[in-house]
This record gives C-alpha cells, sequence and structure tokens, in this order.
C-alpha cells in the first residue's frame, strides 16, 4: 500500500446551519421579494397598496451547482418568509408548479410556523402544517405556495431536481383556488375570487 | 369569500430529527447491512473473517414516495455509519456510482465525523470532511462511499432523484482506487490493491 500524498480530505464546499437554515459557500444564490414584486397575488389590493412596497416579504438562498435545466441534477435551498398579513390575509410566496411540471420537490421546515398549499391541476388544493421538523414531498403536477402563519420568520430548506424550473405564470393568472386569511386570530381557509 | 370546510391544515406526511437526523412518516423502508454483506470491500479479509458476522455495520432510512425508477421524483433517507476498522481501515459503506450515472445526489452531516470518499469514472478520488452540518454536493457520473473516522456514530442525510438507482457492480468489482486507513490515530489514503 503506498501512501497517496495527491488526496487531501478537503473541507466540503457548502455548510447549512441545522438551527436556521442558512447555508454558506460556493454557487449560492441569494435572491429578494419584496412587497411590491407580489403585487396582485393578495385578495385586497387596498391594504397592499397602503404597505411599504419596499418591504422584503421573503429571500431566497439557493446552491445551484450546475446550470439550471440540466437533467439529472439537484438544487438546495433556503427560504426565509416574513410574518405578517395584507389585510387579513398571511404573507405568503407567489407559489408555482414546475416548468417541467412531472419534477417532485422536498420541503422541510426549519423554524417559524406556517403552512403549506397545495393545488393539483384540476385546482383541487389541500395543505400541510410545517414546524421546525416537518418533512413534505410535494409529487409531480402539484402547484406548491408557502404561508408564514406565526408571529416570526418561517424558515425552510428545500430541494428540487436542476430542470425543474417554474412556471409562476398560472399563479399569476388564476391564483390558487383556496386563500388562508385570519379568522378570530387563527387560519381558516376561504374560496378565493382570482 | 366562502369559507372552505373541506380544505384542513393537516399534520405532514413526513417529519425528522435535526438532531439526530430520524425520520419518520408513511412508506419509509429500512435497511440494515451487516459486516458479512460487506465481504470483499475491506482490504484485510484476515481480520474480517476474525469479526463478528452479524454486526451491524451501517443502516438506512428512506422516504420512497414514488416507485424506483420513476422520472422525476425524489427519495429522501438518512444513514447511520458505525464508528470501528476492519484491521486499520476505517467501516464504511459500499459505495456505488448511480445506474442512472447522469443522476446527481445531495449528501448532509448531522452527527459524528467522516469523510466523503468520491471517484469518477476515470477512478481519480478525492474526498471531502463530514460533520454536523457538512453539506455535500455529488455530482453526475461520480462514485461516492461515506467512511466514519469518529469514535462515534455517523449519521447523514441524503436527497437523491427517484430515477437515479444503484450500480453497487463496479465498485464489488473494482473498488475506489483509494483506501482510507488510520495510520498513528489519524485517517490517511493509501492506494488500493482491488
Amino acid at each position: 500500500m503506498n501512501k497517496l500524498k495527491n488526496i487531501q480530505i478537503t473541507n466540503p464546499i457548502y455548510n447549512v446551519d441545522y438551527l436556521n437554515g442558512n447555508i454558506k459557500g460556493k454557487s449560492i444564490i441569494k435572491s429578494i421579494k419584496r412587497l411590491k414584486d407580489l403585487a396582485g397575488i393578495f385578495e385586497d389590493n387596498n391594504a397592499f397598496l397602503k404597505l411599504k412596497q419596499e418591504e422584503i416579504i421573503y429571500s431566497v438562498q439557493a446552491i445551484l451547482p450546475v446550470d439550471e435545466g440540466v437533467e439529472g441534477g439537484l438544487f438546495y435551498g433556503k427560504t426565509i418568509l416574513e410574518p405578517g398579513k395584507v389585510g387579513n390575509e398571511y404573507f405568503m410566496t407567489k407559489g408555482h408548479f414546475h416548468k417541467k411540471a412531472d419534477r417532485a420537490e422536498f420541503y422541510w421546515g426549519i423554524l417559524g410556523e406556517g403552512v403549506l398549499l397545495l393545488m393539483d391541476e384540476e385546482r383541487n388544493c389541500w395543505a400541510e402544517k410545517m414546524f421546525p421538523g416537518s418533512l413534505h414531498y410535494i409529487n409531480a403536477f402539484i402547484a406548491h405556495r408557502t404561508i408564514n402563519t406565526g408571529d416570526v420568520q418561517l424558515s425552510f430548506g428545500a430541494c428540487w431536481p436542476s430542470d425543474a424550473g417554474h412556471n409562476y405564470q398560472e399563479i399569476i393568472d388564476n391564483g390558487f383556488s383556496a386563500r388562508l386569511i385570519e379568522v378570530n386570530g387563527k387560519p381558516e381557509f376561504v374560496s378565493s375570487q382570482k
């Protein structure tokens, strides 16, 4: 057996902090969504316009080790969704189907509490609680949106195929068929007008 | 807005314990590898045969929400690799390429300390440290094996495409080109005879 001088045990390229989900390393992109970027997704437009349009509603960190669209690769991300409401409707992400609609995704709750809203292509909705340790499989052909129902940031992780892509337009045009609003201090689903 | 009585916020189907990586929920399979299942992968066969063949070396929990082989789905798993050595070679997993060799995978360290050994199709090896919070992207066409270099269990998580599959045979036949052995209490790579 010959000692191999050329193989070093290097530090990993990425690190994740399990207490808050923060990821560090190479090729990490960050994207921020401010209230103004979410025009049209909340029901109460008057309430929407009264809020600070520059307010950050959510921010995403993502590891993209290969180019978007490459088949067989994976992306890994973390989203922080702020607490708050537009009128009585909780802050939420835009939500999307995948562009390659048969691609699945895992989400996992890290901090805070919220709801994962899911919708199939026939517009049937259902929802799962999110909390530290919740783990969610988002099947193929299912639109997904996260909603912060708590008083603190909702932080969650995600892993998805690098060729999944995002189809935001379907949700921009038609929304989800259900909205989550606060009624007497508790989240309750109502049908969506959009 | 009509209240939707038919949408309940249900508990998530899966849960993960961030302190030890344990996963709970539906469709979770468990597989155990005992020493006898790892015949031929360690260099020192005399030392191998002197150990208890029924000893558990590693166990895997995996969430398989769709059938193996389905394109577009994802699997999520957790492995616990016991501490120990066969002669001076650390306990390790069998290691594999993916059957669909262009499929990638994420690993993340949860507990303990170890090494992720990586090898390309030209048999070039390199390695990354594993520890709680280490996050590893295993690119397409890269064989991967984990090695426990510590005194406690090495626990790590994984997410991979449901159509990746496993090609164990290449490693059974030819091994990795490097082995990690303990020299003066420290891990050191040596070239493999196999």
